[in-house]
């Protein structure tokens, strides 16, 4: 993985702002900020979405995500937090990472919360339901993503 | 929280479209998506944010994210996906929620990356940069947000 620019940072031949790491886990200040304060959590293998992920993974990063989150909010005395993964569409840099962002009220950041659309209706809401089901279905079944449902 | 309606639909006297369900996590579709197949997923126990989540549940409930984000793409057949978590500011109701959003490329939705910033300058960066570390170190040294970091 040697042009990827968070690998880079985590090999510590490309600076950043470090708040945070331990064996697995690095969190730096993105450098061109939502707000300041927002920080980028990462895996510091090369993974490049949330599916790649190793399961046995998933507890521990986002442990670390949780805390970040609370962290950032009380660091800069914000109102609340914005936690986002990119998988793919939208993501920058191909190595997984996740925005942990502060929030203030009406700080100007609609979010992504604009083009909502409806359900042509119930038909097309039990047709993406239903499919949606069966992917799980076989996902879990198949074991081809290793969760551990509770 | 008689009066929370993710609780409701919990418990079964609001309706949804379920996708997945399990003890401790419900699955289930945005009535007003972004694009078709949006998720949502819940801890069935009432937390209002994710700091409000215990440790020991951020694993499972994240590895069902981790599943749904899986999933989703496949099932609508889309390029990538967005998680997101709105922590109080931008959060429609007070019971925490992990939006799954399928993407597709040219979507029209921007995301949330349009107003990005830039620190003044370097002091500033590490100012934001020592505050959030001295917070992180707190909240992990008096436990007060109890992770385990790997």
């Amino acid at each position: 993985m040697g042009t990827c620019l968070f690998c880079k940072i985590v090999a510590g031949t490309v600076a950043a702002a470090t708040v945070w790491e331990d064996a697995a886990t690095l969190v730096f200040l993105d450098h061109r900020p939502l707000f300041p304060g927002h920080c980028l959590v990462i895996p510091k293998m090369h993974y490049e979405t949330l599916t790649d992920l190793p399961a046995e993974m998933v507890g521990p990063l986002f442990g670390i995500v949780r805390l970040v989150a609370t962290a950032v909010e009380q660091a800069v005395d914000s109102d609340g937090s914005l936690v986002a993964i990119n998988n793919r569409v939208s993501q920058s840099v191909p190595h997984l990472h996740i925005h942990v962002v502060p929030r203030r009220k009406k700080d100007g950041l609609r979010g992504f919360f604009w083009p909502r659309q409806k359900y042509e209706g119930t038909a097309e809401m039990e047709r993406v339901r239903d499919r949606l089901r069966e992917t799980i279905g076989r996902l879990s079944a198949n074991q081809e993503i290793g969760n551990a449902p509770g």
